[in-house]
């Protein structure tokens, strides 16, 4: 096992005893940083710099320096498994995601092709964690990830992304069959996709099911809880976090899942997830983004408040959703000095 | 109090006996039948029709004719109450509402008028409740509605519909007493127009807080469920249902409202939402409008899940969302049809 110069969160991670809680955010690398738009300006587009190596490096390890975070985020995005799958896709301006093709038949699924060469149509991923480990040379942990299979099935049904994902789960129900052959595939990808990033060096891998709360108990148990799960116990080489936003009621199922941590969205109050999840995995979240827009001394009384509901027990600070784009860099850096600040006794 | 020739849902909600559940569903009136595009396509757009009242109430009485929903709900938007307050909106088609002015500043807050005659820019609505009434001839009752303050807000704030409303939130967060300020009036300006629907015929009103689930507990508390328990506390004339989407950690602080029915969307429970609630309120839901999209056995199956979920109690069948545009009449025939013929005993 490798040794960081600070390894705070992956202490944590192991229930090790830390003097703080450690804190990172989803999305860091990006949009807010002008360091990061610097760079993207400087491209043809998102894809450019998800698909050059030292430019993702580059831009991963910004929040490490900038901001002072206790782990990186491999700069990707989760389409990259999709579009390894056969549907390429399109990141459009002010829009998001855009599939010319997308999956809906029988048909449709066969004609993906079967055997996927994820080292060779995802080498631009490994070879970016890389570059980023040998540059970050030991500073801190860096984290791999992907979309959990629910929420890669949302954009290759969907082939965009929507408020409601209605054409994803018109196939749950009027073709059940085929959902599952399709979330199976994507689960054998997103298996081997992780596998890859962890050999390349990703310290701990976040699975995102973004999407979760388009489904009720029920429906997530069956197509979604039941992908996780597998994912879960296939990786067994380094530390598994699932964040299913909007899945509140799946919190005694994913209690369950063979991995060590769970993200909580904004709206899971933390005393009553600790409760449902119990005292085995390491929690991870939750504060709003949106409270990134207050004054600093509201940020720093929200996290303090927020510190204070961890209750001494294992957690990872962070938001309880990306950081929006909007967000001015002084206040993610309140809001992490306030974490750093608070001592664990 | 005037007799219908159906009056089962009143009776539902005043806890009398009754021989069956009785069933709407939200967004009955409107894009899913052809019989609505038909009228929508002869006008210059959405918002003739919800201004021309004889219009508006032709289109709430077709899912009475055509469906057999056992109540009507008067053809409208909550967008209605924005513009009655200064901020004139758009219905642009595939994309949404859009508001040339928004209010996001104190100085935009003081440019709205303080007085609003609620009476007359409104007065096409209680028009169409009139005509409406005296078209429906007693067969089911009407239910009137308006957004909630906070789901007004977003709108208002943000201009358009969004994913995140984190321009609403920043107010929240970043200006709270500018927050309440706009929320009052919009309180106010919405008692004043309930009680003018109420006065021309509404039997039963109901309040959406289709954003309530981009707050947590403790915000929603603050700034969405205060404003709607004031209008709970002025509405006395007939029963109240608010349906606050994807506050789920609000059920609690919802059961203490001054309302008779509580509307639940798909991902909440039945019977844990019932243990929240208590057995003093009607509940309201929750079938996943997706399901519409299954084939006719599959929809008779869940739907009797469902009914048999309502364990006897007082209850109310819906969806939990509005009825999707591309959901095929013949499957919401269907769904009614499996309520209408489930007995209570």
């Amino acid at each position: 096992m490798s040794t960081y110069q600070n390894e705070t969160i992956l202490k944590m991670i192991r229930g090790e005893k830390v003097d703080r809680f450690p804190v990172w955010l989803m999305r860091q690398a990006g949009r807010i940083l002008p360091e990061y738009r610097a760079i993207r300006n400087s491209l043809s587009g998102f894809k450019e710099l998800v698909e050059t190596p030292e430019l993702a490096a580059e831009v991963t390890i910004q929040p490490v320096d900038i901001l002072g975070v206790d782990a990186a985020i491999i700069f990707s995005d989760i389409l990259v498994v999709p579009e390894a799958m056969g549907l390429p896709y399109e990141m459009i301006e002010k829009k998001g995601p855009w599939f010319e093709n997308t999956v809906r038949s029988k048909a449709d699924v066969d004609k993906l092709p079967k055997e996927i060469d994820v080292a060779e149509r995802l080498g631009y991923v490994t070879e970016a964690i890389k570059v980023t480990k040998r540059e970050l040379n030991g500073r801190v942990p860096l984290i791999g990830f992907a979309g959990a299979p629910w929420t890669i099935f949302c954009y290759m049904t969907e082939g965009q992304g929507s408020k409601t994902f209605s054409q994803a789960k018109r196939i749950l129900y009027s073709n059940p069959e085929l959902a599952h052959e399709l979330l199976d595939r994507i689960t054998n990808v997103t298996i081997t996709y992780l596998k890859h990033q962890i050999a390349a060096g990703a310290d701990i891998v976040q699975v995102f099911d973004s999407w979760a709360g388009t489904l009720g108990p029920k429906t997530y148990s069956e197509f979604g809880t039941k992908y996780v799960r597998r994912i879960c116990e296939a990786i067994q080489e380094v530390p598994v976090t699932v964040f299913s936003k909007g899945a509140y009621y799946a919190r005694e199922e994913l209690a369950e899942l063979d991995c060590q941590t769970i993200g909580l969205d904004w709206n899971m109050d933390i005393a009553e997830s600790r409760q449902i999840i119990g005292m085995d995995k390491t929690l991870q979240g939750n504060l709003d983004p949106c409270l990134l827009y207050a004054d600093f001394n509201t940020i720093e009384r929200k996290t303090k408040n927020l510190l204070k509901s961890f209750g001494n027990r294992r957690h990872i600070a962070n938001l309880g959703h990306g950081v929006y784009p909007d967000t001015d860099p002084e206040k993610v850096k309140c809001f992490i000095e306030t974490v750093k600040a608070h001592s664990i006794n």
